[in-house]
This record gives structure tokens, sequence and C-alpha cells, in this order.
């Protein structure tokens, strides 16, 4: 009988329906954890113990009278501290908005809420979700970055202190630190998942994601959160299936290999990696070709540092113009490069980046997904930053949904991740690759703290 | 029997078909028409009528051999002087581009091609599609404005010197040339046809469309170019239904007519006539109701503004740096203008828009389709300026399809119009609705230049 905390999130809530699990045997599993490993860890930044107790015990109460809100019933899910939950604070890691308490529930945590979760607390993010280090330590190895600026919720949830959290992606902040985790981390369309609610970096690149340890959990959470929401003005209105059922019985893909770029800036040990991976997918079933990528990949990332900072002045600017020196330098940096640019410069990165979507979306309906390494090399012993975004921004910035999941444990025993990525709205067929994917790379390794 | 230059594009292209009007007698109608008006009206640029003639000719012979090319075999059609016809001047009307002969065909004109349509010649724009006004007369009275930047292609088409001719939008140039010279302009929903080949104003906002006299053209012209297009960056890839289908039995529609900010700048008699309007098309069985605007209307047309400054400029800089006395002042202006926006506002702007098109897509969904008037009021007496935007400005800023029908003559002598617009890629709808409202507006009313 595996302890609480070690079980998943469709576990975890699968186990308190049948009562094998109260919500309270789980959160008190959990809370246990943390309080092991968070002097170590730093992933949190707010925790409210008591509140979240009484919260399991309300729920457990709900669900002995019969009442089961949804499928995340009493289930606890760590936050990134931009998401707005109504009445604690949203510091955004910053001193600008440390004194900060929403009124109003952001669209995903109300929604996860609807589905009966419980919100366990605020997970570290690098401050305003942008570059700057945070204090959260990788697991595997504290020498090494966790990457960022997910760094909370991803060691929060490889740490198993949770077993789901929300994060977000700008450039590569979900799935880079899913990778230098050793977890999954996933993030839909972009559009397809409401943002109202959560601190934004750059209003036409933030995408919300989540970090998990299994496809299944990816799945799930994409079912509790998916829809339209006018609250979000980027938000899609286009259906979608039934993403647990898409699991069941997934069978081998046509995987097309992106060598290309991806291969120019990896080191020698994440090449070979990858080729193995494509070998393993490919003897289990799978069909794999070698893609090109498109001409209008050659300026994708750095027209979206130019549209990042751009984007994220525009948000700042007030704030900034007041407290400049309360900001960060690689962030501060960024706002005043992003005030000095002219806004010819930022359309023609943006008409650039239209091309470079268009070209990404026909690459994408090609094959079923797309395959590279998640970074160029597994988690530096590096804590000035929160490591190289190259390989995660061209999905971010042409909005094609993507996971990462973990593959192997690397020479200097930190793990290592590939990326699936899909067409546009696709979610469905990615998440059946990556499961099928998951089945066949078997990472079952497990950081080392305990 | 009419005189050929009296058909319409659909009239035109089934006489021919039938074998009861040559492609020959048809292009000898036009340019004699031509001959007679041009002097007075200054629509065209460009007219090479040997080659044109002697293109008719082939059409016909190969008719006459049974090869029949497509649904405007042997039709005559004027373009723009901003779309690329690969071995024609394509000048903008501009100092700038006076020597320019582009080697490839627009897309659009390469599917005119494609269906048999004769391109006739190039019609006058204002000065690269912008403000400053053009030559052209507007044939209901020489001292009132025809409109812009699409004042060839309107003139043309509303003098009967063809039947349909190409233009574009990044504000109001297409419907408001047709509203200002008493006939059908439609654009369709943003990225459904393909801009490729068509000198650019504003990346982000420019939309092609075309100038006729009746609906059925609208659908048929669509019909011919509809279709993705990999080279340009913002075509969808929509499918498309059977525009001339949707045309036939159209009924009456549930019509969503906005007062709010149109009726707050029009003119009284422009008001009293869209209520009459409105009244008319009620009692021949449509459901009016009077429908609200989003709040995100308020700043809709400033920061369309801001956006085309910004993206012209991007376009234009390399050339108005060499050549800023080249430039007529209206253009010079918005070029500086745009040259000295900083980014963050042109970010915000842009993200005020984007609320603005899911707030408007919205509203379009609630009705088959809205009602406004085109125009403030009838086109003015002042031939300093191409008239107010105001009112057509916003569907292109959000992208919606929209069709501009003439429905009655002013006091002044010149023609009113309404405006429909429905919601994105339900352009068969609209058509269907306009078509339906034509016939009801029964409007006949030709400009006395015979």
């Amino acid at each position: 009988m595996p302890e609480p905390f070690e079980l998943s999130v469709a576990e975890s809530a699968s186990s308190i329906r049948r009562r094998e699990l109260s919500s309270v045997e789980l959160v008190e599993s959990l809370l246990n954890r943390i309080d092991a490993l968070e002097p170590k860890l730093k992933a949190w930044v707010y925790l409210d113990r008591e509140s979240v107790l009484s919260e399991a015990q309300e729920k457990q109460s709900a669900l002995d009278s019969g009442i089961e809100l949804g499928p995340l019933h009493g289930v606890p899910i760590g936050l990134k501290d931009i998401y707005h939950n109504a009445g604690i604070p949203t510091t955004a890691c910053s001193k600008i908005y440390a004194d900060f308490v929403p009124d109003y529930d952001a669209t995903t945590v109300a929604l996860l809420k609807r589905a009966g979760a419980i919100m366990l607390g605020k997970t570290v993010t690098t401050e305003f979700a942008c570059m700057d280090p945070s204090r959260t330590i990788n697991p595997w190895n504290p020498v090494h970055t966790p990457g960022g600026s997910s760094s909370g919720s991803a060691v929060a949830v490889a740490a198993r202190m949770c077993s789901g959290a929300l994060g977000s992606q700008t450039v590569g902040s979900v799935l880079r630190p899913a990778a230098y985790n050793g977890i999954v981390g996933f993030k839909p369309t972009f559009g397809r998942v409401s943002r109202h609610g959560v601190v934004p970096v750059s209003w036409s690149l933030d995408t919300v994601g989540w970090l998990v340890r299994t496809v299944e959990d990816a799945a799930l959470l994409l079912q509790v959160m998916v829809g339209p929401d006018p609250k979000d003005p980027v938000a899609s209105r286009e259906t979608s299936p039934n993403y647990l059922e898409a699991l069941v019985g997934p069978t081998a893909s046509r995987i097309g290999l992106i060598r290309q770029f991806f291969y120019d800036h990896a080191d020698v040990e994440t090449r070979r990696h990858v080729d193995e991976v494509a070998e393993r997918l490919r003897g289990a079933g799978a069909t794999i070709e070698e893609v090109p990528l498109p001409d209008s990949m050659a300026t994708a990332f750095d027209d979206q540092q130019t549209i990042m900072a751009v984007e994220g002045a525009a948000f700042h600017q007030p704030m900034f113009e007041q407290r400049a020196g309360d900001y960060q330098p690689k962030l501060r940096e960024m706002i005043g490069r992003g005030l000095a640019t002219d806004a010819a410069t930022y359309s023609r990165a943006l008409e650039r980046r239209r091309q470079f979507i268009t070209d990404m979306e026909l690459l994408s309906e090609r094959v079923d997904v797309l395959l590279s390494p998640s970074t160029p090399t597994p988690p530096l012993a590096d804590l000035t930053n929160t490591g190289n975004p190259l390989f995660q921004g061209p999905w971010t910035s042409c909005g094609l949904p993507a996971i990462s999941i973990p593959s192997v444990i690397a020479e200097s025993g930190l793990p290592l991740g590939v990326q699936l990525i899909a067409a546009p709205f696709a979610e469905a067929r990615l998440l059946a690759a990556a499961s099928w994917s998951e089945a066949a790379l078997n990472f079952q390794s497990l950081p080392p703290v305990d």
C-alpha cells in the first residue's frame, strides 16, 4: 500500500471516491511530506495548514453525505503564486505585489474548486514569472537549477509534496522545469485554457500549464479546466473532446523527429539520448520520420524575446515608473528594454511570428506529434539563471500544445526529458501519443530526497 | 436587350457561357464606356486596350473550342492599383512605386485568371491605399468625394465601366466608397481571402474586398477567390461552403440593429433613413431587435488608428527614410506618427483590440446579421479628404465579414447605404441576408453620367 503522498492526481481522486482514502488522510500525508522537505527544497510561498485541513474535513464530510463535487473531489492542488485565489495573497514573489490579496478566483482556480479540488497553497515563482532565479532547490541535486519560472510547482510535484500544481509558460516556464525535475509538464494550445486571474507576463504569449507526474494527470487537469472564457480575450471557443477517453488504448503514432536546430544546440548526451528515445518508440511500433523546420524558425526565438519584453513592459510600466528599484535585475533589464523598443520593431516581430505560427501549424499536421529534446542539456550546476528556454520557447511562440515527459537520468544524475508537440487544439492526440510514449519509456526514477 | 456594359458580373458570365454575348463584344462595350466617361471620372490608372481585346479574343476562341476555364470565363475585372498582376505596373498611385512591375500575380489575381476572368486594368487608389484624396470623381456629383481608398474601383463599377473590381480595406476603404457611389462593397472575414501580392498598409488589419453592383456578384467573386494560402500568414484554413447556393431562396433574418454609437455620430437624415430601412425589412418579414455595443467599442477606433500608423510605418520605414518628401501629406504624417510610437503603446492597443474582437464575435452570434448605417452622412461636398471611416472601421478592426448595400438617394442627391455584418466566417449567412435585403430595398438608381 503506497503512502498517500505517493499517489497521482487520478489515483488520489479515485481512492477518495472509492472511500479507500479520506481527503483528510491525503492532506495530512502531504503536509507531513512538506514539513519534512520544505526546509530543504523551498517550493512553497503560502500554505495555511489549518485552513487546508479544515477544507479537507469539509470535503470528506460532503462525500460521506453522498455529495461528490467533481472529478477532483478532495484532491489538493498547488498554485504558482501568480494565480488569484480569492482572499489568499498573490505576491508573484515580488516586492511590488507583496500586499496584494485578490478578491476573486482565476477562472482555472474556480474550475478546480468546482471539480472538488482543494487549493493546497501557493508555490514559489521567479519574480513575476520571469528570469531572475527563485530560492527553490532542485530535489535531484541542490547545486543544479530547478528551472523556472514555475520552479516551486515543479519541485513540489517532483518531491511528491503534491500530485499536481499549476504553472504558466511565456517562453519555457512549464516544460523546462518539468524536464529539469523529472516530471511531466503540459501546456495546452494558446487560448485553450483561460488566463483570467493570472498575473500576466506577455499577453500574446502567456499560456497556463501544469506540472504533474503522469500523462493521465495532465489529461485530467485539462478536462477540468478546458473551456471558453469571455474574461480572457484570447480564450478560444473551440469545442473540446473527452481527453480521458482519448487515453484509453492509445496506439503507436506517426512521430516527426526534429533534429534540425535542436541538435545544433543540444549537448552530445542529449542528442544521443533523443535518438535512443526515437529508436525505443520505433521499436514499440511508432513510425519515426525526421521533419525539417520552416525558414521562419530562424528569427522565432529572438522575436519572442522582443515580444515578451515589450508586452511585459506594457503591463509593468506604471509600477516600474514608481518602483524600478524593487524589481530584480533580469526583469528590470527586460522592462527597460521593452520600454525602449519602438512600435515598428515590435510590429515586425509580431508579423514574422504570424508566419512562424502558420508554418508550424502546417508542419504539425504532417504527423501525429512532433518530437524534440525538452532542453539542450540536463539542468546545469549554475544557480545564476533558470536554464536555457531555447527549446521550449518555439512551442509557446507558435501556440501549439506541448508536453514534456521524463525519459532518462543523465550521466550527471539529473533528469532529461523529451517534448511532444501537436497541431492546434489536438490535445487529445498529443496526450494519447504521450501516454503511449510514457509507457514505452517507463521512466520510474525519483529524486533522492528520502 | 441591355447594353453589355450594363450587365453584372454574373450576367456577363452567363451570357458568355450561353453564347448570347462574346467576350470581345463585352470588352468593346466596356472600353467604349471608359472612353466616354474616363476623362470626366478619372477612375483608371492603367489600361492596355489592345492587350485586353486580344485576351478577350483568346478567351472567346477557347470557348468556341469548348474550353471554359471557370465561372468568370471572359469577364473583365478591374484591379485596385495595389494588386500585383505579373508584368503590369503596380504603382499604388505613388511616386515611390512609380516604376515597380511585379513578376508574379497576387493570389487573388491568379484565382480570378484561373476562373477565366480578364484583368481589365488598374483602378486609381489613394496613395498607398491611405488617406490623401485621389483624382477620381464621384459620378453622382463631381464636387462630392467618391470616398477612398478604393475610389477608382468604386467609381468604375458605379459608372458601369466594369461590373466588378477588387479593392482593399484597412479601415473603411471598400465599404465607404461603395456607399458613396451607390453600389455594393463587400469584405470577407479577416483571413478568409489571401492578401499575398497586395501592397500592404497594415499587416494585422488589411483585408481584401471588392466593389460590385449586386450581392450575387459579391458571392460569385468570393466563391472564386476564397481559400487558404500559406503565402499569406494570416490566411485562414477554415472550410468554405458554396456561397452561390446560399443565395438561393434566402429568407428573412434576425437582424440586430445597432443605433448606439452610430446614431450619435450620424446626421439626422441618415438616422431616419436607417430606421426606415429597419422598418422596411421588418415589413418584409425580418425580426429586428436593437443590440448594444460592448464597452470595448469605446477605444476601438483610436486603437485602430494607432495600429494602422505603426504597421504602416513598419512597412514604409526603409523607403520613408530615403524619400519622405515623395509621400503625400496625410500619409507622411501617419508614417511619422507610427515611427514615433513606442511599442508598449501599440501593444496595449493590440490587447484592447483583442478584447474588442472577442466581444464583437459574441455579439455577432446573437443574431443572423447586424445592421448599421454605412457612413455618418452621404458623401460630402469636400474634396480635401475621402470621408469619415468611423462607421466602417470597427468591422475591419474586429475582422467580421461586412457588406454595404445601397439603400436610398439622400436629399443631397447622393447615395446612402447600410451595412450588414455577420459572425466570423459566416459569409454565407451574410450574403443570404444581404441578398434578401437587397430585394426588399430595391435600390435602382444610377449615377447621372449618361
